[in-house]
């Protein structure tokens, strides 16, 4: 069972993985990167993930093909789906049991798939699903946050090569989004607003740091950004929770999102990137001065001492030299893809198991 | 001129540094590592850097051959020395100019030294260096904090072999010292204690972290670490400011630095890591709740989507687990290496130049 510890002075929880624990000399090599074995996440190879949860599909039944989207456990999973939190001191440390769900969500059945070169509507279906299993496991009254992520390439932590996001749901609200709440709410209790309806606003009123704007969303590199061409889709109506959404949003968002991955795939030559969704906490209603959104963040550059230390982040490209960039190139998918187009709307969930 | 702009949400600071701005396409192929050209740092070559603002010498003057340890700054500065802070709004965001200073500390006139292979007397100087450089920035008015750091290996950031540190001043101060000193600050309040010598009690009572023990310091793998092998080394007697330590501490501290790095290179085999002195801002006085400290953090794990949208850290190597085997291997320098000591105590610092 993995444990969870407090930081004293900070308040930042890590995941210590005694499961995952490796030797010194484990270390001495650095990991390799994309594998070229079987890989586990192709259409036919579902006997080598545990049984699936939740799958979308056109034909088939559980665990066999026929899917689109598919959910799995992550068969290394960070945070353990039983037991009790446990929660106690440690001398003057703080501790609890490492209780959460850890979820892959395959994105395509099809091994060489891109942001790119998927079909609008397995973004969309990608989409639905990221609600679906918010919307099941908001029901664990054990967990408080589910984080939706995609690691992409070597340099963003991607271990495998195949087109897959992760869902991993903590016991307690991660220390990053909190900071975010308290900040969106000091602005919300000075100001009457949300903060990032006010961002949305000048955005698209300045517009040089948009890079796509659209009925119900709007992506620009922010006035801060921590990393050369950073983008952030931002919702235009306020709404805390990824798991309300709506139809016309997920529609808009499945081309928004597949615009600016493939516009940063063309720019930047495939980098390795990640993409956060961030979403309100489950025990909260519906929360005036918090927005959900995303934040991709192509990994260009290394984070070194500074940064670590600091927390002060160097980018060498301004945002509105990005942004300038990213509305040029078009994200246009290699001659020759099948485009497995289908139309737009809620699919047809096939659960194919219970978390 | 650089631009600190800070994020409105989490008040993060970054330095949009227009001066390093590269095109989209320099990014498409990855930075190469450590370059094979003539390196700028090794004694011979004090031509190819900006001129020297101090050294410490055995012979010579500024600018030639003689030096142990020699500060310049660096070439191309996060932030620029020269100017006013222009503190400004722009439409809802705050901006500033990037004023500062970022110097770089060249550890030794041999290119083909690490930590292992430096002797203590030279890690002294390099701990000399660093007060001397706080101690003359401080005077600075516009300036509050100082980060000294290190980067070792490619996957730590560093872009030249040859042994360095660095220092970087701010105008304002970093988001994770105004951190660590709100989560001291709170326990002080509550406690009346510093959390730290609390934390320096309870490691030297439980010992299981512990990784060397000596008069002045403390070294542990800490409850909540973050990485595989990270590793705090913390003053015993109470102190907010590095520029305050005195010469019987740093000659223990050569002593404890130099051994724990020596221990991560062969227990890791030459790990990229980086390591940062947390030490309070320049424009307070002696603060009872903070207390300045050196993490040691080896780069062994890749942070992915995850760590950077929740801050929960993932690792798989218990603290209990590594402080143990670091405490077992001998961080003996290979054979063969000179070791040209030079007896504990206060180095005449020859100073060059001023900032």
């Amino acid at each position: 069972m993995p444990e969870l510890r407090k930081d004293p002075i900070v308040g930042r929880w890590v995941i210590i993985a005694h499961e995952r624990a490796r030797r010194p000399h484990d270390f001495k090599v650095a990991p390799a990167g994309t594998s070229s074995k079987v890989c586990p996440f192709c259409e036919g190879n579902e006997a080598m993930t545990p049984p699936e949860i939740l799958a979308y599909r056109d034909h088939g039944g559980p665990d066999a093909p026929g899917w689109r989207v598919r959910v799995v456990p992550n068969r290394f999973p960070a945070l353990a789906i039983e037991g009790d939190l446990d929660k106690r001191g440690d001398g003057m440390y703080d501790r609890m049991a490492g209780v959460g769900a850890h979820e892959v969500i395959i994105e395509s059945p099809a091994h060489h798939v891109t942001a790119a070169t998927l079909p609008e509507s397995a973004v969309r279906d990608v989409l639905w699903v990221y609600r679906d299993r918010l919307v099941d496991l908001k029901r664990d009254r054990r967990l408080v946050h589910g984080m939706l992520f995609k690691n992409v390439g070597e340099n963003a932590g991607a271990s495998l090569e195949h087109a897959h996001s992760q869902l991993i749901v903590t016991p307690i609200v991660p220390i990053s989004v909190w900071e975010e709440m308290t900040g969106a709410l000091e602005f919300y209790n000075y100001r009457g607003r949300c903060i990032y309806c006010d961002m949305v606003q000048q955005e698209t009123s300045v517009e040089k740091r948009v890079v796509l704007d659209t009925p119900h969303f709007t992506a620009f590199c922010p006035y801060a950004s921590r990393f050369p061409f950073e983008t952030w889709i931002v919702p235009k109506s306020h709404e805390s929770h990824y798991e309300n959404i709506q139809g016309p949003a997920v529609d808009d968002l499945g081309h928004v999102l597949h615009q600016v991955l493939g516009k940063l795939e063309v720019a930047l030559d495939s980098p390795s990137y990640n993409y956060i969704v961030h979403t309100a906490p489950f025990d909260h209603s519906e929360l005036p001065h918090y927005h959900w959104h995303i934040e991709v963040i192509p990994r260009l550059t290394k984070v070194a001492g500074f940064e670590w230390g600091s927390g002060f982040y160097i980018n060498p490209v301004p945002p509105e030299q990005a942004a300038a960039f990213l509305r040029e190139v078009e994200a246009t998918p290699p001659a020759g893809v099948p485009a497995r187009e289908r139309p737009a709307g809620r699919p047809q969930p096939v659960a194919s198991g219970t978390s």
